[in-house]
């Protein structure tokens, strides 16, 4: 994803929308290249020509801060398809998820926030709230719809088939016994979508 | 779980492999009922009677000492059943799993396991070769038997349909957006075996 550099307007104030994604944008590079430790508020006040007090003012942690810079800079990437195929749009949407987990480098700071998270209340709620319930949000749209056309069967619980599909995902990157990449997706999509036992 | 208490016997060398069940047994006491953070050398040794010397040269890490300490401790709950009813041994399986975590206390020593290996390598090893792999080689032997009997399709790749399972529970004990109890395990188990589309 291309930045767009930081125009500073002389003495006028640049709009509070404007700063907040400049800030934005901002940890999240600085995430993606040099990990969760690396966000500070001082280096992103630095990095995105904005004061300090604006971020201590607008983030409650450096944490939760890039818990939702992750969030902007992942958006575009994983939005989720509807072609009308529930088979290729999930296997389309858990490759681009795969796939900028491990070559598009969001596999460490993914990591990293998800760890930190479990002994950082604060990162844990911005995580939740500015990633993981949007995200999971989106996929319950797509597969409410899919249940609708009748591609999924009634009694399906549609938050455990959510689980089953990216706790896959996040169980190769957090506790990684095992090789990991894109071509992955189209095992594990087919798996969760027909089940494992003979078929009838 | 009920614990020996460590014998001191007058001036005479306790055995070494019962000194390290001492010690593991303490650990893993310390974790569930303190979190990792109390895991220290220090305070594991003196609940354990041992000296810290004797710690430091078998674990190199309080990490890896509490991740090898909570294998010790779960390794009876977790056994993996197998009365030939696939179906009723992995719900059994399972729900001892995400029993142990939501009412046997161990979501917690579990989740900051897990959180701190994303940045502690020497603790992710310890998870990893003392915990993950010895887990998953059981799901593998429990699986394999039920893909031999023809419970199991023979295209079915047995690791990526473990991650589904157990990956699932992972994720709901580490990105917590949703409830969690043992009555889970019937669902995933049942979504996971027999798939989500409609039943031909």
């Amino acid at each position: 994803m291309a930045e767009a550099p930081v125009v500073r307007r002389g003495r006028g104030r640049r709009p509070a929308a404007e700063v907040r994604a400049g800030v934005l944008s901002a940890a999240g590079r600085i995430l993606m290249s040099d990990g969760l430790g690396a966000v500070t508020f001082e280096r992103v006040a630095a990095e995105a020509g904005s004061s300090k007090m604006t971020l201590y003012k607008w983030w409650p942690s450096p944490g939760a801060l890039a818990a939702e810079a992750y969030f902007a800079r992942s958006e575009q990437v994983l939005d989720f398809p509807d072609t009308g195929d529930l088979r290729a749009d999930l296997t389309a949407q858990v490759s681009a998820f795969v796939g900028l987990l491990v070559q598009g480098g969001a596999g460490r700071p993914v990591a990293e926030l998800i760890g930190a998270a479990q002994t950082d209340p604060v990162l844990a709620a911005a995580w939740s709230q500015h990633y993981t319930k949007p995200r999971r949000e989106l996929a319950r749209v797509r597969l409410r719809t899919a249940q609708e056309q009748g591609q999924l069967r009634a009694d399906v619980d549609l938050d455990v088939f959510i689980d089953l599909l990216w706790g896959a995902c996040y169980k190769r990157l957090l506790v990684p016994d095992n090789e990991f990449d894109a071509s992955y997706a189209a095992t594990l999509v087919d798996h969760a979508l027909f089940g494992v036992v003979p078929r009838a």
